[in-house]
């Protein structure tokens, strides 16, 4: 896999010959074609001629974020206004040409739009629909507001991302990322490809149901059977895991913070004798896996007043030097540095035509036959119109210009 | 979707008529195969004759972890110990039989043990093989120990899941859950079905090479191009979000956290009103989403004050009549009465042969034509050596009884 580029001319991504058809806004659909447009699949994104909000989210660096450079690589843009009657013979004739449309406006929206799925079924019978929402298609709270950070919550990870109960008063911290969104994007992009894979076989479509609640809940491992079975109530543990000790963050005498996995007992015993202090792995707190889980705190507070009389460069050479794993919580800039990020072109310079050279995150999942660098970057507000419009559907210069003028484009 | 059951004869999941061979062990690989099998693939799973360890995670019940009825549904286990060198030519019989590998070794283990890409390609030409690693298959850190928490701290998960700088001595949070080998084994996944398609058009097999870190710091959102535009790093901001307020948990009388996400003008006029303080809406300190989130502290610390007067119940009274979007911060207990995952099946009473009634989470992505409650629950180890080997693999009963007394099985 260190070489891509293989000679057989058909280095293009799994996908490739399959067209998307976006009908998506800020994080969840938008990140699943984006994924799906890594995998080679041709992505045509619908926006209101405003533009998606997203390509005004966070940082701005000449007028748009820096994010949606990434955010929509690998996709061809149009503006179209889905409130004008005219918009909708475009999508139903866009999605005449589409193997999968992917969207996340609030359940049943599209159907009041005149684009419920008879509607797209009659344009392209054998259509995939994906849709996410916050809660799902159906059920008693399908109609709820939808944000993110309640999707984490709802899905159980904001209760167990935070300190163990009676640490302190501040709350449980967020997912410091959109969490629900992505996770919810990674799932649609799944069930578009699998039901891609069924058409192949049997030439129907399919139509995918993903919410962020529940994409969220799916991460919580054993949780929910060891609630029916034993009646116990999963709780946060901080910076620490419940079952293997220590594994911590503790902070170096320059403020940096350093992840020390020694929940071995070889493990710490190495750590013990790095500490200068080989007669930790005796004391009867410490002997063995299950004694130091039950004496997390005081063992904690131990390797960080340690970690706290050495500066981060020095900590981590010790600690490789021992042989015990460990890392720099990392931020942006660490990654950004990073050799192993850089040596499989996880970080890499992108030139785009708006911003310059931005840096771009890789293709995850890695792939054979799959380029690691877009085709394309994230490109302004109806600058594809022309080139959908005309090439794909076949629209020629007078209704494109009469569409343009009707405010529908 | 409200009807999974559809009459026509293909209700078994998009990819149902796939075989996978699962050589994995803890968290990511067998996850990426339980994904596979909930959407219809055969999955046997290789494991070592004392078990997988993650058979022993977490709370136990009857002997077993209560997870392991999730982590291995819908798989057939076989024990096989591959250090012996009989064991080789059995998995080498299986391949053959199969349309994918996931595996989550250390990069390079596998060959090791005579089963390296060429020898399963002998075995399987068009096999795709997904492989699930620390650090990914290649680069310099590709032979370091990979732990799902260092995945996180590298990925730059761990360093944004915090209260902002400053605000307290505590260790940045560790998201609650193995996020890293969660979101790798979809990333694994999804790269398998990718493959499995691009195999239907061209013959052809593949090659997926997931990385825990590369798996997080696909989450990141807009920080890698803000960082090379803008220089900006990233921080944590607790409870909250940078770019929009207030939007955090608040504690109510009676210790219940509750959500509470009034992010816009409208929305804060309304739980102003609420509060009973209509004025802090012309307040310049909270007079537009830009002054509330320089001033997301104290307007926190106000909100704050207001729900610690009322119980979660009457609190959530309040903003459900306000129309306020709101939730009780959910554990799993919460997330067992919820009245809209049991409607959507999420959460499903199923029957263990080994541990009686379990609560099994449903299939995600939700899809037509799947059935979203399991054909089996996790079996015993070695629980399906006579069928795979005899059935699948054609050994006569002599042979079967040669590998077990050999220690084999």
């Amino acid at each position: 896999m260190t070489e891509p580029n293989r000679d057989d001319g058909s280095n293009d991504g799994p996908l490739a010959g399959f067209r998307v058809l976006e009908l998506g806004h800020y994080v969840a659909a938008p990140f699943a074609t984006r994924l799906l447009g890594d995998l080679g699949a041709e992505v045509i994104k619908v926006e209101p001629p405003g533009g998606d909000p997203v390509r005004q989210w966070g940082a701005r660096y000449k007028g748009s974020a820096p994010w949606w450079s990434v955010h929509a690589r690998n996709k061809r843009c149009i503006s179209l206004d889905l409130k004008k009657p005219e918009a909708r013979a475009v999508v139903l004739d866009l999605v005449k040409h589409c193997d999968a449309l992917v969207e996340n406006f609030r359940p049943g929206q599209l159907a009041r739009m005149g684009l419920g799925e008879a509607e797209l079924r009659a344009a392209r019978p054998d259509l995939v629909i994906a849709r996410v929402s916050g809660y799902g298609q159906d059920g008693p709270d399908r109609d709820k507001a939808a944000f993110g950070v309640i999707g984490e919550a709802i899905g159980g990870l904001r209760h167990l991302t935070d300190h163990p109960p009676g640490t302190s008063d501040l709350p449980p911290v967020r997912v410091g990322v959109s969490i629900g969104d992505s996770v919810a994007g990674i799932y649609a992009a799944l069930g578009v490809v699998a039901a891609l894979l069924r058409r192949e076989r049997t030439g129907r479509g399919g139509e995918i149901d993903v919410a962020l609640t529940e994409s969220i809940f799916s991460l919580l491992e054993g949780a929910l059977p060891e609630y029916g079975t034993l009646g116990t109530v999963r709780q946060p543990t901080g910076g620490a895991i419940a079952t293997a000790a220590p594994t911590n963050a503790y902070r170096a005498r320059d403020g940096v913070w350093m992840l020390i996995a020694a929940n071995s007992d070889p493990l710490f015993r190495r750590l013990a004798a790095l500490m200068g202090q080989p007669g930790l792995v005796e004391d009867p707190r410490f002997a063995g896996n299950q004694a130091r889980c039950a004496n997390t705190k005081v063992l904690d507070a131990i390797i960080g007043e340690w970690a706290g009389g050495l500066d981060a460069d020095a900590l981590e050479a010790a600690l490789r030097d021992a042989n015990i794993p460990h890392t720099r919580v990392y931020t942006v800039a660490d990654i950004a540095a990073d050799a192993q990020f850089r040596a499989r072109g996880m970080v890499q310079e992108v030139a785009d035509p708006m911003l310059g050279a931005v840096l771009h995150p890789g293709v995850v999942p890695r792939m054979d036959h799959t380029p690691n660098a877009p085709r394309s970057t994230g490109p302004a507000v109806g600058a594809d119109n022309a080139s959908v419009l005309g090439e794909v559907l076949g629209y020629d210069a007078a209704r494109i210009a009469s569409l343009k003028e009707g405010g529908v484009l």
